[in-house]
């Protein structure tokens, strides 16, 4: 799948991906899907010009350098949409996605495609126990970042026991912030959402309270819930300068917020920041970190994060995802091979 | 001491103080000080209209309200910059600075006073063990605001064993962020810095390297010092644009930034945030917090925060402080009484 430019997104054909370096893997996807990141280029915020699209994926391992040690051909996998080595100081503290080799998937190597070429397949790749069965590959690919990243914005806000934890944003990323807080033993999950389904589908994840209000009006809503003191964890999971000024002013003094929304054009007053007395802690979520884990849980089909994907369609009808994603008409579309 | 408008500074008799809540302490002030933040009205970034200004001290107990438990009359005491009742479910959890009951000294109380009247003193106050010797004095005093910050900025920013601390900023609060982390145990410390006074004084609370450079320029040469990936932990301890950039850019990812440094004017670019990917916490400094083991270190002569006066002015002659001070001829005036 190449993005021409903003809005013409194309499938063609492209050689196989080979070998190059000792530490790199070939793999043959087995699903692949479209992120709300992806919309960025799609709508000419970030420059695309033929751009190889995609960094979310699940598959087969077809090939490995000489110097892979982890992952063998027929393995099945799960990798993050950050390459990491996952041995330097950096990713030993748990921050894959600050890998001093780092390397985004996105717009470099493209895994919304039939085969990729993964660098540090080691450090990048996890095999799981053994070939899933059908129905776990939408909640396995979702590990790829969508899990991954709300559960990072979970576990940076400190969601757990006897805290309150706020979502701002309700598409698939704040979506599985619930799933994570629910999963970390939070005690009231509030779902910041206007969109019956989408309301559906928080609760089912695990919201206790749903909050339709935004702006100051979400806040004095998160405030009423929590004896006027604000949350203790808030996830921000859009991106915008609104939903950041409303996650930071939901947190309580002291508070942690994690935010995972990419946030382009957005400004924090200083001075804001400095009277919320909170913690911050968000970027590229380390998804590396948690996938061995993540993995686990939905093998034992103890999460049911795939059910994020509303909509299924055939890579080949690939621009049809963009648009109805573009037009919210679905949440996530998941692409089939 | 009143601040009529901006750069008008005059020391006048006004009524004692009297306890008005059962929850109040008067004290009769040993010593006081004028602290970088008065600096803001005075230059006309806040506004002063016949402002009581001060807000850090140490004294004595003349009168306690009928509620008050925790000290008596003729402790002697040092009190945090906010008032906090130390109850609340914020002050509980550490952050008394965000208490339900906060109340800032500066501005509403003023203690460039003779006396003042502390509300919730059982929750702000902290008597020191005894009567202090009167080279004490000094320390107690800064703990009470200076100490304090520059002590939750190195705690903010995790300083501690293993860890390469870099402090953005050396005036008193840098100073103090100084010493923090080298009491916290932390293996390096980076003091930021081109004033060759401040520079030994950073040396003597236990800077182990000096980084002149500021800007991206100061960024490169912290990296430089870690093998490229910046400092674990980094206060700022100014409040500039610059000096904000600066220190989240030596942050390595994952790293944590305290942000003590009162930042008006300042805007955070929020990608430039998000890339980072460290944690960030900071804002007025929950004093009362590290208060009884601030005074006990201080009683036992393991630390002496009080070097970073560097001129003592009877409280008769505090707009001349004001001055030194806003002419960067003092880094921090003590006023005697």
């Amino acid at each position: 799948m190449i993005m021409y430019t903003a809005g013409d997104v194309r499938v063609e054909e492209r050689p196989d991906p080979k070998i190059i370096e000792p530490t790199d893997a070939i793999i043959r996807l087995t699903a692949t899907c479209i992120c709300g990141s992806d919309l960025w280029p799609y709508r000419g915020v970030e420059p695309a010009d033929h751009t190889a699209m995609g960094h979310e994926y699940v598959g087969v391992v077809e090939a490995v350098g000489d110097d892979v040690r982890n992952v063998k051909v027929g393995d099945f996998v799960v990798g993050s949409f950050v390459i990491s080595d996952n041995t330097c100081e950096i990713c030993r503290s748990g921050y894959q996605s600050g890998c001093v080799h780092r390397e985004f998937v996105a717009g470099t190597i493209g895994t919304q495609a039939e085969k990729a070429r993964i660098p540090h397949a080691d450090g990048t790749l996890v095999p799981t126990p053994g070939q899933p069965d059908e129905d776990l590959i939408p909640s396995l690919l979702a590990a790829s970042d969508v899990l991954g990243t709300g559960w990072y914005g979970a576990v940076a806000a400190e969601a757990g026991p006897g805290r309150t934890v706020a979502v701002v944003g309700d598409g698939a990323v704040g979506l599985m912030a619930v799933l994570a807080a629910k999963q970390l033993g939070a005690e009231r999950i509030i779902a910041m959402s206007r969109h019956p389904d989408r309301q559906e589908l928080a609760r089912f994840y695990g919201a206790t309270d749903i909050v339709e209000e935004r702006g100051d009006a979400g806040v004095a809503r998160v405030k009423e819930l929590t004896d006027g003191l604000g949350a203790h964890s808030v996830v921000e999971a859009v991106g915008t300068q609104e939903s950041t000024m409303q996650a930071i002013n939901s947190t309580r003094p002291g508070g942690r917020l994690g935010f995972v929304g990419v946030n382009y054009d957005v400004t924090i007053p200083g001075i804001d920041l400095f009277f919320a007395g909170i913690h911050v802690e968000g970027g590229p979520a380390p998804v590396r970190r948690f996938l061995p884990e993540l993995i686990q849980l939905i093998w034992d089909r103890k999460i049911d994060p795939g059910r994020v994907f509303d909509l299924a369609l055939p890579l080949d009808e690939a621009a049809q995802g963009y648009k109805v994603m573009d037009e919210r008409r679905a949440t996530k579309v998941l692409l089939t091979l």
